[in-house]
Order: structure tokens, then sequence, then C-alpha cells
């Protein structure tokens, strides 16, 4: 895919390229081809997929799980493009010479190894896996300090924020506002929530994702991940954090300077806005209107603002309690987290054992010296396991 | 008002220092004095209230309308400030070489000579005054590619705009988005804007103005000057900026960018923010919410927006035209609007007869080739006093 432009193009690695994220991902790719080319591509468990897309993109390698590989590789054995397997092949690619930029958009704890990897190798981070920065937010801290990498936020909330702060000096920042949906449960109370089911938690009125966030956004967990992604991604404390629920998800979040002036970045929900503004920050590529629909003010007559409402949906609370408490805490809240949505979309527990859950396993961490914990990845990784293995003892033994 | 600080204090000619925005810039100057201080106080026919601030604020020199000068003479006599007497001082002082930045608050067009002159000077300009840039947009954008001279805009919308840019190219912007509240008629139609008294078109919502101003919200004058000055202030085509009405005047004013990304200025309607803007940027000084309230979006509930109503309120779309055909038609319409609003203020002409007024004006004035002048500031200032001739004869003679 070389052509002989006067430009270099950013060489990409997209990592989770099946996802909802890496498709769009490759859309935008598609819009830009002066801009872009694709050096690897990365899938879990898609092979069918990830074939296609090889043979539409024709990257250098892809790496896909143990279990698609004799099928990648059979299908691709006619073109360049080289196959790998497994996770730590995931995390090799990151390292390579021809690639620009990493595009983490895969779902999980499994993002953080690879992101740390290509942050080491001074690659430009796309980033839209939270529980980087959720869990190794100090790690990848501290990597970030021995390396020329920078982090380029993908979500639409944490990409409003750092359009805000262009040119802004991060010492005049008073807050950063994150709006949210309110999910597809907003305005209902504890009792009506007891008996939600799956399908229902799936049908996000403003934003289609992917079905982890989505239940994680009718928790309004997904907006905890945020505060505690924003706080490290931005160097805030979480105290100047504030959320507000917007329905319309048309203001996709805030900044607040100490002179009292708010900036705020807004369009049309759309996933591409803050993937393209990733890969092209501090420079903007242009989208035709058909491409990316302009949004109009007097068309959509009127933008709402409401409180979170943090007693019936108290994940938001308990992610700001951890990430205040800081250093373990957020890990053992993502895999508490992780472990009770699985469970919810299995059926095996109701929507408001998910707070329990979480509550329960914090309680326990905290008491074991979770605070303390999580300065290597080894011991992080560690964390998050026992964490994992005791949240599915309590769902398996009933105890919450 | 010499300190000892380590950082020199910017020092300030507040010009039309006893109307709205210069009462308000010495308010900002008050909370601030390891930051400003006040080099000049100049001032029309108001002589008490001048006496007062020279004796609070000890500037080097007041200027004072020759009715006025007798008085304040004799009220500083036994004080350091020097005091001058008309229009034409009121341009001297802006070359001091002891002023750093220039603040113009003066309303109409005699604003336009001392900012050329500071312009000329390469001085700092903090621009409250409309008519510079609606009446000699060219020849100040002319004056300043020969000059170190920059101007921070001080309405609120301009510097929503202004604020929004910060750290974005030019080239990449696709509109300026102006907003406006609509003024105290939004909703009302030609047959019942008929007979509205001044008193009525007075009562504006939501921001505190003088009374020349107050008429051009009515109209939406106030907005199609502002469309000029924006396309004049950060060089767009006025094809290029849109208006949308947004009663609440929270938010300030937006960009959108070629990839479709909007941004956003918002805060609690206060001409002191924009002022001290204007004064500290690139950076932001800090105001405490007791200063400046902070905006609670949460609390405001609702922001809505709608398409200007330019069937009922033509003003907007003549302030286009004239734009779009440049040279001198602006201030042709300047001029005629100045004489209308004065007349309709007397009760001489009705509210209608604005709009009317100044179409008859710019048809006369078109024919007689306007477009093509104004090319210096004699020529601007002839033409500007051949329009207001022509409409106080329309005026006079009942001819609208």
């Amino acid at each position: 895919m070389k052509t002989e432009d006067s430009q270099p193009r950013q060489r990409l690695a997209i990592l989770g390229s099946t996802g909802s994220i890496g498709t769009q991902a490759l859309e935008v790719v598609r819009r830009h081809p002066d801009q872009f080319e694709v050096e690897i591509l990365s899938a879990g468990t898609q092979a069918d997929l990830l074939i296609e897309q090889a043979l539409a993109f024709k990257p250098n390698a892809v790496v896909i799980g143990e279990e698609g590989y004799e099928k990648v590789k059979e299908a691709l054995a006619e073109t360049d493009t080289k196959v790998f397997a497994g996770e730590e092949a995931m995390s090799e690619v990151c390292a390579f010479d021809t690639v620009d930029t990493v595009l983490t958009a895969v779902m999980g704890s499994i993002g953080l190894k690879p992101t740390l990897t290509a942050v080491q190798h001074g690659k430009k981070i796309a980033l839209a896996n939270k529980e980087t920065l959720v869990m190794g937010g100090a790690l990848v801290q501290e990597a970030m300090t021995q390396s020329r990498s920078v982090i380029y936020p993908i979500d639409s909330e944490h990409s409003a924020i750092f359009q805000c702060l262009q040119g802004e000096l991060m010492a005049r920042v008073e807050a950063l506002i994150l709006t949210g949906s309110g999910g597809p449960f907003r305005g209902r109370k504890a009792e009506e929530l007891q008996a939600v089911k799956p399908e229902e938690a799936l049908k996000h009125p403003t934003w289609r994702m992917g079905r982890k966030i989505s239940i994680d956004s009718a928790t309004l967990m997904n907006k905890g991940l945020e505060l505690i992604e924003a706080a490290y991604l931005f160097g805030v404390r979480p105290e100047q954090i504030e959320v507000v629920i917007h329905p319309q998800s048309v203001v996709h979040s805030l900044v607040r300077f100490c002179d009292g002036s708010v900036k705020a970045q807004m369009g049309l929900p759309d996933m591409k806005g803050p993937i393209l503004y990733a890969l092209s920050s501090p420079d903007r590529l242009e989208e035709s209107a058909a491409q990316t629909p302009r949004l109009s003010l007097s068309e959509m007559g009127s933008l709402t603002f409401e409180a979170p409402d943090r007693k019936n949906f108290p994940c938001l609370s308990l992610a700001e309690a951890a990430a205040r408490i800081g250093g373990g805490m957020t890990c053992v809240l993502n895999a508490a987290n992780e472990v009770a949505v699985a469970a919810f979309l299995k059926g095996e527990i109701g929507f408001t054992a998910i707070p329990a859950l979480i509550v329960r396993n914090l309680e326990a961490a905290e008491g074991a010296g979770a605070a303390k914990r999580g300065r290597d990845l080894q011991d992080l990784l560690a964390l998050d396991g026992e964490t994992r293995a005791a949240a599915r003892e309590m769902i398996e033994k009933n105890r919450i």
C-alpha cells in the first residue's frame, strides 16, 4: 500500500480491528487513504472478519486468537501478510519499527500490556481501551515519563476535553466536566432496576456500542471509569472531575478554567469523530457533511442537563471512591465490574447486584491492602486475577 | 501606582471609562492590581464619574469632552494626573509610550480613529467598539499588516470564538456560529413591532448594556454588526458566519471545524469575563466563584436554540448583504443605523422604520458607488457623514 506521496503516511497498528471501534477506525482509514496505512490488524475470535479486513487493507501482519490461527493462516497464504497468534504476539507487534501509531480498541484488561509496550517503544497511542488507564494508570504514567510517547484519547468524552485543552495551560484548569447520556434506565429507581433484563440494558439511546460498554453505560460505571481515566490522562485530581447527565449526547464534555470560562466540544454522536481526531491531532482532516453530518443547534432545539442520580446508580460514586483511594483500588473496581457485567449478561445475577458485588470486592480488597498493590505489571495482573476469582466465588456461592 | 513587582504590570488606556464596559473594565482592574495599572482614562460627558475614577486609579492622564474640561481640570488640580480635552486628544494619548494596551469602549464611530492610532503604534488592542471594524475593518486590517499590534475582542461572542480558536488552525475553520439572545421582541411579528416603545426595547432579557446596543439587540442589528466584525477580526468570508438564537445567553458562540467538530465557549452572562480574557489572553487569571459565579448546566436544566427570524427582523440580513458587497457599504449600514436608532430613541420614528431607513440608505449608497469608497480614513469619515446627513433628511422630510 505504499504510494509516492510527499508526506509519509501514518502507519497504524489497530488492536481489536473487528470490534465496534476497530471497524469504525478502518472506515476512517478508508476515507483518508493519503493520510494513513494499515500496518497491523489484530482480533480475538472473529477470524472471518479479520480475513476480510486483511484482504482489503493489505497489512504487513495480523494477529488472531489461538483458535482462529489455522483458518486465518490458510486464507492469507497467498498474500504478503504475516499471521501471528495469541496475546503475547499482540504486544510484540506494537514494538515493530514500521508502526507509528497503536490504536488500542480491544475490550478489557488484555489491552493493558500491548499499550504499555507501545508506550515503552515511543509510539503514538490512540487509546480506546478504558482498562489501560483504569487498571494501569500509574504504570502508564511512569512509563510515559521515560518515553516520547503521547496518548490521544478515542472515546468521545476525553476527546472533547482534549480538544478543549488545545492552546490552554493545564495549570489554569479548574474542572473537567464529563457528560453522559444517563443510559437506558435514566429516571428509574432501584426497585424498578432489580428486574431489568440484559436486552433492555443493551438498548443504548444515542451511541452505537459494544455489549460490555452498553451495560457500563446503563449502570453509570462507564462514567466512573471515564472519570478515573481522565484523572490519569490529564493529570488532575478526581475531585476536579464533575459529571453531568445530558441525554442528547451532543455536548461531548467540557472544561472549566480558573476564570470561570467554560469550553465545550460538540457534535452529533459518532465515534468516527474522536477516532479521526486522535489520529490527526493537533491538525484536523476534512470530512464532508455526507461523511460526518453537521450538528445544527436550531434543529436540535433543546439540550438538557441534570445531575447524575448517584443513589439509584451507585457505580459512579464507587468509581470516584476507588479513584480517591488510588493505588490498586481502581484495578479491583474494574475487575469486579467485568465479572459482574459478564454474570449479568449471562443471567446469573440481577442488575442491582452489579454495584453490590463491586462494593463487597472493594471493601474486601481495601482491608487486604489493595491500595498499596499494583506497582508493577505482574502484581497488577495478580491483583486483577485475585479479584476476578473472589468475585466469581461470591457469585457462585450466592453471596451477594 | 508603580510597585516593585517582578513582572511589569500591563499599562492600560481605557477609552470610554464611564460607560458600561469602561466601568466594568475598571472593576476587573481593581480585582487584579498586581496585573494591571491605569495609565489613561477617557470619557465624553460624564465629568463627575471621570473625576471619581481618576482619584481612585491615579492615571497619568485623563481626556474629557470639551464641555467638561474646566470642571475636571479643577478637580484634579492637586493630583499628578494631566487633563486633556476633545476627540483629537483621545487619539493622541493612544500613542503614548507608557501605554501597553488600549481598551476601546467608546460607543459609535468616534472609536475608529483612536483605535487606528493605537494599531499604528503597535499597541495591544482590547476592542469593545463595534464601529472600528464595521466601518473601518479594511483600514484596520491594512494597518495591522504593518504593525505588531494584536486585537483582542471584548464582546462576549467574539471572545468566545477567540477562545475556541486557541490552539487551532484558521485554515481548518468551516464556520463561526454567533449566538444571540433574540432580544426582547423575539417571537413577535412585524405588525406587533410597529408600535413598540423605546422603553420596551431597552429591557434586555439577559445582558446589562448601554441604550444604543439594547436597541441593536432588539432589531438583531447587533448580531449583524457582530457578523461584519467577525469577518474582519478572524479573516473569514461573511458566508462562513452563521447566527443561532439562544435566549439563555449561556453559550456565547461556537466554531465548527472542517472535520465537523464544534467547539463552544460558555459562561453566565457577564461582560467582565470577555474583558478579563482580552487583557490576560492567551493566559487566564484566577477569578473566585464570588467574583465570577460558575455556570452549572444541571441548574440551567435546558439550553434552547432556534433559527433567527430574518423576516420580521430584517436588520440581520441587511448587515449580511452589506458585508458581502463590502467596501464602504458596512460604513453606510452603520451610519444609517446609528441615525435610525437615535431617532427611534427620541420617538421620531417607529421600530420597524429602523430597517426601512437602512434599506433606503443602502440602496441609494450602492447606486452612488459606496462599495468603492472608504479606502482612507478621510473618505470613510466623509461617507459616514454623508450617510448621516442623508438619513437625517429622510427622517425630517418624513420620507420613510
